[in-house]
């Protein structure tokens, strides 16, 4: 596809021209800024991004940024293959894990290996979701969904017929990242019910 | 906006979703997997994030990755305001500065005062151009959308009825970044012009 015999470099160049697809992958969320469009994955990653930059003070324990980045930046690059499972489909959810392993090994593999290999590795840390990097950056990737229905007046709840039971059940998972965060979301929704953003 | 008392957290979520308006920022480039849409700053930005961790071995000299990431994650955050300037829109271009200036001003300063100053400074150390992180920063933030064009068969140049010459002009702020990276982009604008993608 490009004019150079550099192997290497083709690699890259490669990978880098596949993952411009995560930008036509859309998620059940609705943009705040225009709240009749979904948000697409390559939109989002970057703005998980700016939650890891601006909100990463409140993680439980300290975390190394630059791999926290990474991991927001990567984490839906799999998406490419095997497209967004929303995260109340709960029979989507059942064969995700192996669609997302062929999905990492095909895209990573389209890299030099020492590349593909680290973001292999580090997209498994973050399915994981052990370490404080992983943590975190799982809370923010949770946060987010619901800032967004909140501030649309129910966004993906209302259009799915979300309540608040199926929320919750999701929150525990921030709080492993961030105590002070789960707070806030825990004030959102209580919020959101009350004003009939979110079904009790 | 938010259902809480703390007041830097709340500057923090209004910054947050405030940029949600850099996704409804659209730039001259096609996507390469759907080239009858046009970029958005939001997922241009998360592009160049993995053009950086991608191809950071490239550059002339070592880099700071993180620096290097927060710039090209924040570098576009102005156009918010101040909308996206095509590189070869001379006029336009004639006050890009104090716009993007009161943009930054603006827009950053809706974050405590440390993140925002923090934030401020990078984005003037990417628009000065001067330190190693700024110069391969504005390598790839060149060299993406002549891909883009490219891999489209011609994209903004053949909107926009851009001519070789033009594109040359734009070229030696790449090799200050990358040297490595100028000499592909000089290959790809040959093969370009063989293959009538763009006019001589």
């Amino acid at each position: 596809m490009f004019p150079i015999d550099d192997q290497r470099l083709l690699q890259q160049l490669t990978f880098l021209n596949e993952i411009d697809k995560l930008k036509t992958i859309f998620r059940k969320t609705n943009l705040t800024s225009q709240p009749d469009r979904l948000e697409n994955s390559a939109e989002h990653s970057w703005h998980l991004a700016f939650y890891v930059l601006v909100l990463s003070e409140y993680s439980n324990v300290d975390i190394d940024l630059l791999l926290t980045l990474k991991m927001v930046l990567l984490h839906d690059i799999v998406e490419i293959d095997a497209g967004d499972t929303f995260i109340y489909d709960e029979k989507a959810f059942a064969n995700k894990y192996e669609k997302e392993q062929a999905a990492a090994t095909r895209l990573f593999g389209l890299l030099p290996a020492d590349i593909g290999q680290e973001f292999k590795l580090i997209w498994e840390e973050f399915e994981e979701g052990k370490t404080p990097e992983a943590k975190f950056a799982g809370s923010v990737d949770r946060i987010q969904p619901i800032l967004h229905n909140y501030i649309t007046g129910g966004g993906s709840w209302k259009r799915h017929n979300i309540i608040k039971d199926q929320v919750n059940v999701k929150l525990p998972l921030i709080g492993e990242g961030s105590n002070h965060l789960l707070q806030l979301i825990k004030s959102v929704i209580d919020d959101s019910v009350d004003k009939n953003i979110l079904r009790e």
